[in-house]
């Protein structure tokens, strides 16, 4: 169960509004590098977690925590917006500074929540849920959790870096800070797990595996020279998981494989006649010429 | 630029064709954990690369033979759908076996595509491009590629289990390895780049963030107790970047923050009139009583 | 700021474990009347009011509630796949209770999740945010939330009736029971509010809006015939706003409106010329007869 | 069926012409406050209707109508687009004014549609379909009504708000009168059906549900206070539905709700071995420690 | 305006209400290929129409009768669904035929609509506006729309096809009648615009593209060679547009194409340092090495 | 399989670097008019492709060719964004130029990607792969491929005429002449199947249709006038089939068709009772009133 205080998590306040850094802070709110993002990630691995206990808890600790971010960015957002043009009148558009800072909103700041926040990126863009990744992997969610924490560290540093107003600067300091945070603690979970957890998932074992192809780094180039390795931690040594060997491999269609043939279509699916036509032995016509004949499918 | 042999990476052969196997490898296409993922990612990370050119060549020669595996799953969701029931007559219906193939079916694969592949996942939900991650830091996007490796290997694990068509498991063992290379080379990368990559980005310098807050995990428990900690690395202990310490911390409302107080709706943005109503001191009504007033903004 | 005790808001068991029920909760869970919904949007709104604080509390404290509700459908579904098919094998196939099963199954309880929730639907659809409506309008707001709280106790009610599980159905009582209160609770805020919370929003004068059209029931029928109006509260008497009179009305274009003609293409959007062309006098030609004539735009 | 007599329902004239009011209005035709919306929903409310025969007929009435709203609304996005820069030119962008406006605009306006309508919201994002509500049940498809009505009038009004063009100003009065009325027709309907309306639906006894909870406001916060509950209409008194009374109600774990347990993830799921280990007794490993054991799934 | 006389456009009936055939018949009307789309498709192309008004005029009609179908296509839906399960209890999951069909179901025909149809497919993904293609290029959107036609007429086969009631067979048999109209008379506005319609948008002057490369057939085979042309219509010839001469390139990068280079990241777009690190003469790092420098960018 | 040499496709240079123009460039890249659609349009069509295997040659040839699209227009968004401003910083709003520049940016080049390209459109709405149109059907998939070139070869015109950037210029008319080419080769598929590929498919016999409605074109306007047909193609004449005549149609229910009257709504399906109540003879409730009776259906 979840309560409330009502309050915020830290003060939140704006010297000088500006409604295109509040279209921006929609990022870290309704963007894929934001916090509902990582709220609802964390809380649904929690609610789906199955083994030790101990990784539920520590997910629902952090996943509470971020409801509070997105609760101060919304309320930030609102902030940003006080004193927001809301008209495309005359006298405003020959005005450049004013025009320009009207253009750059988000128009649906004015037109669909009269000021306030909403769960959309700087582009208007709604966040959708697929972007919520709950593998049922423990170690595979910690990968997920890593990487959405980087991307929103980036994030938040780069909103630090485009605002001079000191309260959305220490805000961001916060957040920053708690993404540092955050991502230290996944990485803990795959430290303690050790080397063995990889390859993810570790309950599969690597003898089913086609084990010729683990370690290989497929070179795709068309010249099929493996060319210059030097400072290339993927093409020689150990790899991460501390028994593979890196190899580099010139790659090319595997022992057997060619040129697939899916024959000619069946006439009940309706690809058109000349797809459907069959020679006497059975073959697709290689180009749709006449010792090949079609058979009408639709009686009824 | 990119070139084609029109062969498949490896043979593709089905024994027992499943058009419901049909529909859980379309997870491994167009999922969220599938191949367009990966294949657009490592593209769109490598043509955005700033930086050290290694990490370029590296991303293109794994994309590119992404969409080698893109090609010959797309072959086998083919090979699955041959003999697939394409109608609903009653006595197909009154079979049970028959019949629950095909509601088991996705009848896209019927309706749309004629017994052939389509970008989108097992549920028949297209695949969107907002899951590629391309963040221009290399850090980032690492740790995105594992988790992308992470859940797709899981996803290729589940999938080797759901069949026992022995082509399929082939083709499947070598998704597996390939996915366990995959894995390997984006670790590569970050233990190439050491402890000091952390945390990412590591160009934003840690005496700007909230210090006070990075090593610290947040317990959000109501009971506001620290509880027991033991066998939780995240708690206590040197954090994965080398430097800092973990901590807990019993959240709550730091200094200085309080209940958000947004004040009276502007008349020009639309709320109801209860909401713009304010005292002679410009607050909001608490309950809309009647010595607030209401000033109209309408008048052109 | 957010708090959890970890524990559930009730007490959650299944009987026998049905892996179609539980994709059928899915829709509580992600679909557009479930409780992702209803708790975003009511945080959504929360975190955006301006006006009587009021509502503002009365906002987070049942947003708040919803997490718990997610929460409890979330584990609802984990444990209605206990047992649940993973696979395609022969012996299950040739098994129509079995096989049924797994055909009815969301193939990404298996795939994606390992035999738990995910935001998403009955089909598989995510959950996207444009479904959270927070208008900055408190009324328009409390029947976003009643529409959201009659669909969502009607999608309960028909989940109740699909389930002869005694755990289920008590979770269900529980979740129709919270639905009737928060229903009552939106209406309550519109009784509070008064008639003259009609029409939404309010802050705007009905003088400016074209008063000749704001209580006439339009009739779009082909032969213009009023028709028997008995028994349609739409067509007469006072409305619901307590001021206004409802008339029939026979649709057909006002006085002015006529065929819109928005003239020839501009060259330099690039349709096709014959678009384009224009007679001497400037209108587009009628069929792209010869006598008018196309001027190049392309120079540099 | 539908008929046409490709004459606009109001004419629709614009004197200065306004390519960043083109793309608000976009809003109100691709929103999810707009006119599609509408239009679609009642369609297939009417489509789809059981019941007494008025209602469908009602419906169909206005959702005709709707046609007509997205047509003249096409209309004018179309003249606000005379005149717009389609080019970046140098010259244009030294121009302040000329600049702003082009980057105000919706570049797809320029790009995809050549200066004409598109069914996508202010920020582009294209309309889908999961917001027409139509959930068979009659009463709660009229709150659905009233909540899209409710939004679209606001809307309506702040665009109204933010042009200063006589004939737009023209065009949106009609669409606020005509939202007046839609509110008031819907409302009329509930009215109609009197209070035994509620809770939607009725048609499913409320002696089923857990009455004990049916007319209780949950506080959820952390202090666990009831707080002053003056001017408070949800949490005492009789609530809409005419039988039931509110009462505040401190939140907390129901009777025999604890921390759920979904024990150790099955190894046939491929999670991490860790969270697969049992003990004897079979239940998770707390913290992976030794004593557990895992044992191998995948043997073909 | 538009206009409706109640009636259904053909008559629809049932013999043997079949659910799992109502889930194929959502394609029809939400799918990609479906009524939704043409008629949305037909309407914007009418309403965004420049140049000769018989376009328009042609569109609208179209569109208008387009309604009609996803009216007719609704009401099949619909009783298609009469007799449906809409419980999973013991007795039914027990009779193979009977959770065969309830298995095969749109789940959300229960659970959403009450029986009926709504906006989405047969995997239940919702329509999404972005399919409405108009261009403001009249040849362009008729290619469009026979590529609509196209796709539509194919599924309506599929569905005859599928079925073997009679009433859905009637029904269907009128849909593909339509759909040959449909596509002739698309097809008949370009033959009307004659063969100088191509290559579309005619109105960009072919001089000012790069003609070296108008009609050449780009061979992106790895291993070089033009190989058998025979039977190849797009290798030799007269091109369809009347003038240009088809012929085989082996492609490769054109003169002065090599490996791009986007040099080092800026420090204040936060990639990791080490893709910001230049040498004095401002060349990134090539591997990271020591004789590079970072210059830290925040210090505000 | 597919193979890389890591260079352009072409030169790509960029004089003077406009973040607009980056923006704009998106639509070119993930819009759906842009190169990822062509993409993956054709790879799926040839992936799935039954019968002569010519065109399965084809098609791999230029899907493979439009990788290399992607992949010079995306470094075309990197070399455009060199240079722009990433902050909003006071002196930077002040000024009118660089302010608009700022403004008119797609805000996640700056947050999201760090200056680079995304798979996304000019208004940052993430391209979704419904758009793969891969029918099974030849002919079908030609005309979508049709449409896809026509649509995109417009987008680069308007691209062409946006910028005036000399390398910019030069880029897109390397892309427009591919867009005159891929019409092309299309339309040979379709010219050499002959008239006989009409109507798509033309595997379903047309004797099946309902023939009487194959060729009339609906006219649905409410004056049920044919009117003046001069100059339309569509309503005489021989049709492009080169068999059906041409005729107009009045439009009207067809023999038979009423109003649809679904009945009584199922009480097991919730919704009102007044939907559900029955008269003795098993018909709805005209009007709800009191004759008619309603049977609970609840009972466990």
């Amino acid at each position: 169960m979840y309560y409330t205080d009502k309050k915020l998590q830290i003060p939140i306040t704006v010297e000088k509004p500006n409604p295109v850094f509040a279209r921006m802070l929609q990022q870290a709110i309704g963007g894929v590098e934001g916090e509902i993002r990582v709220c609802m990630q964390y809380f649904f691995q929690a609610w789906g977690s199955r083994g030790p206990a101990k990784y539920r808890d520590m997910l629902l600790n952090t996943a509470t925590e971020e409801i509070s971010h997105i609760e101060f960015l919304s309320t930030a957002v609102a902030l940003n917006l006080e004193k927001a043009p809301v008209k495309l009148q005359e006298e405003i558009s020959a005005d450049p500074i004013a025009g320009a800072v009207l253009n750059g909103m988000d128009m649906r700041h004015i037109l669909s929540t009269g000021l306030s926040a909403y769960p959309g990126d700087a582009n208007g863009v709604p966040f959708d849920m697929s972007h919520i990744y709950a593998s049922g992997n423990i170690a595979g969610d910690m990968y997920c959790n890593v990487a959405a924490e980087a991307t929103g560290r980036t994030l938040a540093c780069r909103l630090y870096n485009a605002t001079d107003d000191p309260g959305m600067k220490r805000m961001l300091a916060f957040n920053i800070a708690r993404d540092t945070m955050h991502q230290q603690q996944w990485l803990a979970v795959l430290e303690e797990l050790g080397p063995t957890h990889l390859p993810v998932p570790n309950s599969f074992p690597q003898s089913k595996e086609n084990e010729e192809y683990s370690y290989k780094f497929f070179i795709q180039t068309v010249d099929k020279q493996v060319g210059n390795q030097e400072g290339q931690a993927w093409t020689s040594g150990t790899a991460p998981d501390g028994h593979g060997k890196f190899e580099p491999f010139i790659a090319g269609p595997l022992e057997g494989a060619g040129e697939p043939n899916l024959g000619p279509g069946r006439p009940d699916t309706f690809g058109q006649k000349e797809q459907a036509m069959v020679s006497p032995n059975g073959t697709a016509a290689a180009n749709g010429s006449g010792k090949y004949t079609y058979v009408e499918t639709v009686k009824a």
